[in-house]
């Protein structure tokens, strides 16, 4: 790593949280990229995900542009980064559009990184100033954005190297896949029940504002399906009755091929997966991931199940009644990705953040093996559309009371 | 429509309720197509929409599928019919791919309509006899079937008729949209609400079970946006300012090239507009209709307003608060269709009516000058992909109380 | 067909011989559409196919348009037609795009037939006065538009109903294809010969001008490849060995999944063929048909041999070295269509009628078993994309002399 | 360039022409990336593009399996080369599909580099040896093979780097195009000719056998269109005349909204163009590019002229009747891409070197400037599908001798 980046100016930053916690995210960033070539990080794999070094030059273009930027005398450190490196603000004007992101083989990684050390050494003098309150949300939302975008950089370069013939490891030490027994419904009383975040702490803007919700009494898994689980449900024909599925699930079923998670490749009368540490033999005994919305709904109705609501999970998860929580996979629910009663989005360009994606997206719940430790919450609203399969997603069951 | 269509005997139905509606809804459909040619009727205009000369043999088909193919010696009319027209119910086996219907020259509309008068004959014996509950159940979810369909035959109508450069109109005689004052907002308290369907009479699976939801204080607007309104909205950059829109309503505003609503054509500094009864000056004063969900969404941004919730709707529906509640056009909500706390679809293949379509599409609720009297209840839940058009689907604003 | 055509009032028609060339080509046209219903005649099968509605209005709206628009006094029949039924002459304006003309479920049927009877009657008159050459070539011109037309509504209608479940018979009395020998190959002397056609008699501008061109000696069937000659290649691995196809004939057979000829039904062990008679039992000794030129070229490197060329074809017919020549099935060249030295369109609009054409398609010799008796000729120069199948193509063998 | 690249071992090659010739090409190749950075060389920026990766890896793969592989005890480099680097012989079975090349971000360049010292020791000690003609001429095919791929990297680098947002130049010191003249038509007699290459010398098999040919006399321009004259043509409506283009042609500049030359760039009331120097003013003197058949085509067309035939065009050639012959553009000609009278295809895998690509391309003659010295020959048929515009592709009209 260290050919790779050279960090910071190091200020002294004993007692100060700010600058600790920022240089901290951003150091992780670079530990990241370590194991990684240039040519690995330019090439965009699908239209859904990003190169690299894109990643690693947008979430400093956010701090730039919505911190630095408002700040007296700064000079953007190059004028066309802005059009480059924009992810979707529309009020910020035009940008490279989404799937030509691999086209950008210039600026180099060399230049990328130095990027990120000018915006390193200008945040870390401002960040040892007084900060308003505006600026220390702005600073927060920039950490919480840039840990977003560790977890798509680990889903984008899987997604990448499983396209290679070679199915390169990207880090053949990366942590194996907790193993464990399997889940067991526990049972909570539901009633009127308040879900969403307060006003104190750290939130994004769709987890709040905090509301009241009913819920009738349901039962929800402790743990997440396995891998053996799973495998019974294909076993029972599950990718091939089309009465499982819901109406767009069993579509995408027939249009894709699908007749296993994204990951999975026959190896005889086996099962090998493709992960960031490489192919490897199936662990029957871990939670099953990369798993579409469609699929997490088929198993659930082949269970006898359901997906949890979103308020279902939260009051179970700060109920302690959850386990594999936030550090195994994103779990889907059954509700769709809305604003909560009352939602406003932020404002300016920030609001452009969560609220206008709000339609045709599932929401997850939890945190999974790729996320940063500490980004999530029981508030926490993940989202993708039901088709998507290249994050780490898996499942957890519920049910009614009868 | 005589030289279409000669009725089945007529039994003497004094007394006989069951018949009489049976008989009934079955006449309307044979009205509808009256204005029709036999080409009208057999092309498919997009994949979408269904040929008239298929919904009338599908609806035909419902009656003989689920209810007299159950009787001990009952014929089919033809075993072909089988798969050329089920729908989408994948336990009955395999059919004709629905973008493909409008190849089906064959059978005649004359074939056709003997199949719907050997139906009817069948139906009308049956009829006579004893009902058990079951049976009734199923009659009246064949004849809300038949009357979704006359809906649906409706809007394919006017999208085929639209597609003519020579704008013919399906009936000059069509009623004209009811004109009048711009909508107010009423105010309702919510709280802790029951909405959904209880156990008596006819409702679809999708409306029950009843259950509590709770709803903050909230205003909603007691009649349709009017097109005038829309021009406003137009007028003011509505479709070409992406800080309206959701995200995947501003890409589709821009692949489409849309600049007003579906049916809406340009002439010099004013608007036709496509309607049943051909292509017409716009009225301010009237509804809006053929609106996407995506439309609605923005103009509500527009208009510092929103959508209802479905439970909103619901509410203020039974409360009386709401005019142009069932009878101008569909009213998008908020919400995502998805299945209520409880819900259990029907048994069978019936199962496939509802249950398999929840996820992608939004709510509509109300009912539209195209939806057969009766037809539609507070409860009742439509829904339709937030991209769609082609429905008579307008705006009811709601807005949060402060 | 007298319910659906009453013929133009007939003039005494003896001695001239315009008329009742006229005439009786327009006759033949409507005695084509006897077996047709309305819903038949309205629908577009794909995109390559007309309505056979659109194709009798087309070649009424030719004659109209080319002939009796530039005299004094005549009224279009309609106005609208010119955008409806213009097929692809720039020159003329816009017009329905060809993708959709199987949306004009409007003008009716009885409309169009009308407008026949119309421009009939108007054509009967101007054909009784005295004619300029130039109107005489209009004329031929129009006649063997009319001619095209009709073979392409045989080849369009039979891809309509084959398109159904229910594989209907166009006509169960329509000829049997002939039976017969396998071809043997007869050598010609090649040398410089002269190909095309001569200043006299009807002939399109793309087959002249007459030129020289130079032939080796070479070998050419004197009769089509069977059906059961087609089996061999196909039981030989024909569809499935990359070696024996071009490079894009192979990349189509995979994306289409083609294992046979078009019309070709696997049917257990055997092989049904649809047809205008309807779905029939493959006939091994008759020529193989429905055959795209990638097939012919594979074909023709499985069997060592190859096809020939314009040239050669012309040559060897004028030789009266052929059987099956004009009659069975159009023979693919391995000739591009392209413009022969010395080649000029024709004046005005129609200038566009072959010219433009002329990129990306292969030439077709000969006749097939729907073309109008008497249409074709030596030098007629037929020309389709190399992968189109629903016109009546076979495969005529040739090969290098040693 | 020495850091990417360290060459074999020098062998004394004096004498030994083989080696010097080969040696001599590789260099070459090797020149031709120095100006760019890993990530320039991972990436494909269309279907019809590789990675420049790609083509080193690939043009050392030709030798390896046609050469080396034959000999005893050669070890392949690695086995999964034959995999990632096979173009599109499927004699040597699956290949990495070409739309995907772009994914290979392993084997890293450095591995790409090592593979071809790899080869090139091999087949540095291996030339040294006595070769038998067959060798030799699977040598000299390697060599033209790597020389036609040195020139498509330079087509693809340029597409590549015009797809960027930062127009970045490939190499700011890479030749100026020459300017000059504008061309005059000089006339041929033609006659009974000989076209096509010899027994003698290399040639690849699709310009023989030589044959005779008739010709009628006629007339070619000397020098090749400007972009002035191409100018001229965009000012007098040319992209907006559908009169002007073939079918196919007009229907392309629709979708594609083609209005100038690809790597044209309005600047105000200037023109721009994307060059390997960068993005340079349009120079009215020098003579157009990147043009496709279409446009080619059209533009004869508007000046009253054609394009010369294959025959024309090296009848001409060989009379010494041209100017910039080799060294600016290829022309486009009016001939379709096919066999030769007499074709026959190398035996083995090399045969899938020419001639399956022989359907739906043009041919085009002479050389351009991004063509290796001494690569083309009168003789030599370049080839590319009519819509094709990231070619090194110019125009030389001809016309009819009246
Ligand atoms: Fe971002
Ligand atoms: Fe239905
Ligand atoms: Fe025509
Ligand atoms: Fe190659």
């Amino acid at each position: 790593m260290d050919t790779l980046y050279r960090p910071a100016t190091e200020p002294s930053v004993s007692g100060n949280l700010h600058l600790e916690r920022y240089l901290k995210v951003r150091r992780y960033t670079e530990a990241l990229i370590a194991p990684l070539t240039p040519e690995d990080m330019v090439v965009q794999s699908m239209p859904d995900t990003s190169p690299v070094k894109w990643h690693l030059a947008h979430i400093t273009w956010f701090f730039e542009t919505f911190i630095l930027s408002r700040l007296d005398g700064y000079q953007v450190f190059d004028p066309a980064f802005g059009y480059l490196f924009n992810s979707y603000y529309e009020a910020l004007g035009p940008r490279q559009p989404r799937a030509q992101r691999g086209l950008l083989t210039r600026p180099s990684l060399e230049a990328v990184l130095e990027y990120r050390r000018h915006v390193d050494n200008h945040m870390s003098v401002f960040l040892s100033s007084d900060l308003s309150p505006e600026v220390t949300d702005l600073l927060e939302l920039g950490l919480a954005h840039e840990e977003q975008h560790q977890e798509l950089l680990c889903m984008d370069v899987l997604h990448l190297l499983a396209q290679s013939p070679l199915k390169p490891a990207y880090n053949p030490r990366w942590a194996q896949p907790a193993t464990g027994r399997r889940g067991q419904f526990v049972r909570l009383d539901g009633g009127l029940v308040e879900i969403g975040a307060g006003n104190d702490g750290f939130a994004f803007d769709n987890e709040r504002p905090r509301h009241k919700v009913w819920l009738e009494p349901f039962e929800i898994a402790d743990r997440l399906v396995t891998n053996g689980e799973w495998l019974e449900f294909m076993n029972d024909g599950g990718y091939r009755r089309a009465d499982l599925w819901l109406s767009d699930g069993w579509a995408t079923v027939q249009a894709q091929g699908w007749d296993a998670p994204l990951y999975w490749q026959a190896d005889g009368n086996n099962w090998q997966v493709m992960s960031l540490r490489g192919l490897q033999p199936l662990q029957p005994d871990a939670p099953v991931t990369h798993i579409s919305y469609y699929e997490a709904a088929a198993f659930a109705t082949w269970a006898g199940a359901r997906l949890p609501t979103e308020a279902e999970w939260e009051l179970a998860a700060v109920a302690g009644a959850l386990e594999q929580a936030h550090d195994t996979a994103w779990q889907w629910t059954n509700s769709a990705y809305l604003p909560y009663p009352g939602f406003t989005p932020g404002v300016g360009a920030v609001g452009e953040y969560n609220g206008k994606f709000m339609s045709g997206q599932m929401t997850l719940r939890g945190g999974a093996s790729v996320t940063p430790q500490g980004h999530a919450r029981p508030t926490y609203r993940n989202f993708f559309a039901p088709d998507k399969r290249w994050l780490f997603s898996g499942v957890r069951l519920a049910r009614d009371v009868k």
